[in-house]
């Protein structure tokens, strides 16, 4: 369904303009000439969170620039000594990206914030972040670098990490951005855990699952981790495909296919089970220097990935994965190298906040789907610091990280309003939510 | 088994000595450095047959080269106007081949007529070709140059072809052979079906049949037509591979995976069903541009071959496949494009000879088996222009087209008085064979 356009008591037709304006100065302030770039610790991501720091002073929130160069802005408490309830998202965008992508949630977490201000005072201080360095498309590989720059975990393999464009490394952008490394380099904190009550972050939803259950908002349980092995190999034995009978074939493709197959059957029973779990094999190469129409192939290569929010399911299907091989192997006469696999931790939600998010949202009369996020966010990096955290996701078309990401407003105006009275819920709440 | 090094009463161990003579004569001219070469219409091919046409001459045989430049040897029988029987093969090697795909038919072929001759007068003329042209190595995919001129069959496409090396054409080096390209090219038949009575062929087996059922010798019922599909695409649809559960996805991986395990089972079912066929992909690939390992592939290429000596058996797996594809795709939400198709034609032994070859090899004590072969050869060009044709395997470790190739001396003895016999029965039979 769509979302009505309602403006609520907390947020009116004046601060869905407001958002409406913002994007429109986002786009306009870092469009390329096919999309949108705002660089990973680079001069567009830097315009666009000076946008919002005006936009923040402009409404009388108190705005700062932390050690690693994120934006903070804040709305006190009462008491400002208890931990704080926090949003935020990150500036930047992949090259040639879309508008929404990160800026979303900066820009709702500053309605948010404005909105709580023109409401009632909390008991818990609001704040808003504009992280640095979320998406790895820059570097190629790493991320999440502003988040973990606040809890002390950048390491120096990032700092030396390359830019794609001119191969200067991370450690060179930051320092241009007018960061200070020392303390970086240090590893020493920004921020402390306890500082936070809790931690919402707004966001697009990156797959098509709002869009195929007509649902304007979701509230995310889980952000799934992943296993991935980038270059299995299947090795088998070449052969002369009109010589060799089938008895006498190791087929390299065959055995592949096989595997796959298995894997899939397994993935709808343990869907079916209700785990959670989803499983790609990307690339698939047979050796060009060796491959032929009239040739059995002895060799393939490919890549496997599964995704989980539950850590032992992870650890489960990788049993199941080496096990397939050998049952495999043993049967086609082929061996299958599974090679190095890089793997990152699932985070989990916390329930509590996810509950807030239900009421709040039951409460405003906003559809929402219960989901994991399958991409990573920089709430992963909140909530593997032990700070309970919840996302919220906006219904989004044609995917993300590209051009033609698209977001209807009513729909953010939807998601906005429940992370508003989440947020105010949580600053008002006498209990600490669990993880 | 091994077989056994015996002296016949038809070819004794001075006609052993003078094919061990040749191989090492032949391996001495055409070693490459890494293993032999033997190029179609090419020099070295030249200096191969002069050595078969030296020796005919020596040992009283009659020669002489033909409108293609392929090397004719004759042994006249007893009513020379009557259909003669034949036997031959190649003379060419791929680059960096071996010794005896090819040559070993030619130098069987010459023992016969060698040992027909010491032996008795034939009724009828004996015949040996050794064959210019039947790899497709050289000229990046035609074959069969050689007997296909024999009848009249070399188009434009044929002679236009060019050489991997210097860019000539087919009909260019032909003419450096000495070859007067006017009736070539007018297609005027050399030699008339009507002109043979039976076709034999002696060539090493290029897989692994005869060495797993330990057995020195094969008897070829047919020889397999194919249909390729070069280029086979799978479109899916790419997606984040985190952000899109299972309900949602059309990997293309995954279809292709089902497409060919389904396939794979049709193919044991068949088998068990009594029906001759090979199936193969030996090639798939993601495309490097757009594929990732954390991408649902949107799209795969592959090849599909499959082989059988019976043209029902290609058109209805083609159908099969067809069916195969159209059921995934509805249950995938995918679509594969079949591409255009090459196909060659399966050419089918004659039944009475196959009786004639069985029933030398069992007089001589000669363990075989009954087999088909998988890949293509001079003889189906025999057998499809109407003449009764039939092939003698010779058991060969290590595949073909490569240094390695390995046939037993002794496997060739035993394989070269098959064929002895067989062509002296034949020359002698009142009863003309049947196709």
């Amino acid at each position: 369904m769509k979302a009505p356009n309602f403006n609520s008591d907390l947020i009116g037709s004046d601060l869905h303009q407001l958002s409406r304006q913002l994007f429109d100065r986002l786009r306009e302030d870092s469009f390329d000439g096919i999309g949108i770039s705002r660089e990973t610790y680079g001069p567009s991501e830097t315009v666009a969170m000076e946008l919002i720091q005006e936009t923040a002073q402009r409404h009388g929130l108190e705005t700062s620039w932390d050690a690693a160069q994120n934006l903070l802005i804040r709305l006190p408490g009462q008491q400002p000594l208890l931990p704080v309830v926090a949003t935020g998202s990150h500036m930047d965008s992949v090259p040639h990206g879309g508008n929404y992508d990160g800026a979303a949630g900066v820009v709702a977490g500053l309605i948010a914030l404005i909105a709580a201000k023109n409401h009632a005072p909390s008991t818990r201080t609001l704040e808003l972040y504009a992280l640095r360095g979320e998406e790895s498309a820059w570097f190629d590989g790493p991320c999440y670098f502003g988040s973990r720059a606040l809890f002390g975990l950048l390491g120096e393999a990032d700092l030396a990490s390359r830019h794609r464009n001119d191969d200067a490394t991370l450690a060179q952008k930051m320092v241009a951005c007018g960061v200070d490394m020392q303390p970086i380099e240090q590893r020493r904190a920004i921020r402390q855990p306890d500082d936070f009550q809790a931690w919402f972050e707004l966001h697009i939803e990156q797959g098509p699952v709002l869009i195929a259950k007509e649902s304007p908002v979701g509230i995310v349980t889980g952000i799934r981790g992943n296993i991935r092995h980038r270059h299995v190999i299947c090795h088998g034995q070449p052969a002369h495909s009109g010589a060799v009978p089938r008895w006498l074939r190791h087929d390299a493709v065959l055995a592949m296919s096989e595997l796959l197959m298995r894997l899939d059957e397994h993935w709808r029973i343990l869907l079916a089970w209700g785990e959670d779990l989803v499983f790609t094999t990307g690339i698939v190469q047979t050796d060009p220097s060796e491959h032929a129409v009239s040739r059995v192939p002895g060799q393939v290569s490919f890549a496997i990935e599964y995704r989980s929010q539950d850590k032992k399911t992870l650890e489960n299907f990788s049993k199941l994965l080496a096990t397939e091989c050998e049952k495999i192997g043993a049967e086609r006469g082929v061996t299958f190298e599974l090679g190095d696999s890089v793997s990152t931790k699932p985070a989990s939600m916390s329930e509590d906040l996810v509950a807030v998010a239900e009421q709040q949202a039951k409460a405003a009369g906003i559809e929402y789907e219960i989901m994991p996020s399958g991409a990573g966010h920089d709430t992963a990096v909140f909530a593997n610091a032990g700070i309970p955290a919840t996302m919220i996701f906006v219904r989004n078309d044609k995917g993300s990280h590209n051009p033609d990401e698209h977001m209807d407003m009513n729909d953010f105006y939807a998601g906005t309003e429940v992370l508003t009275r989440s947020m105010i819920a949580a600053a008002n709440s006498e209990e600490e939510p669990d993880l």
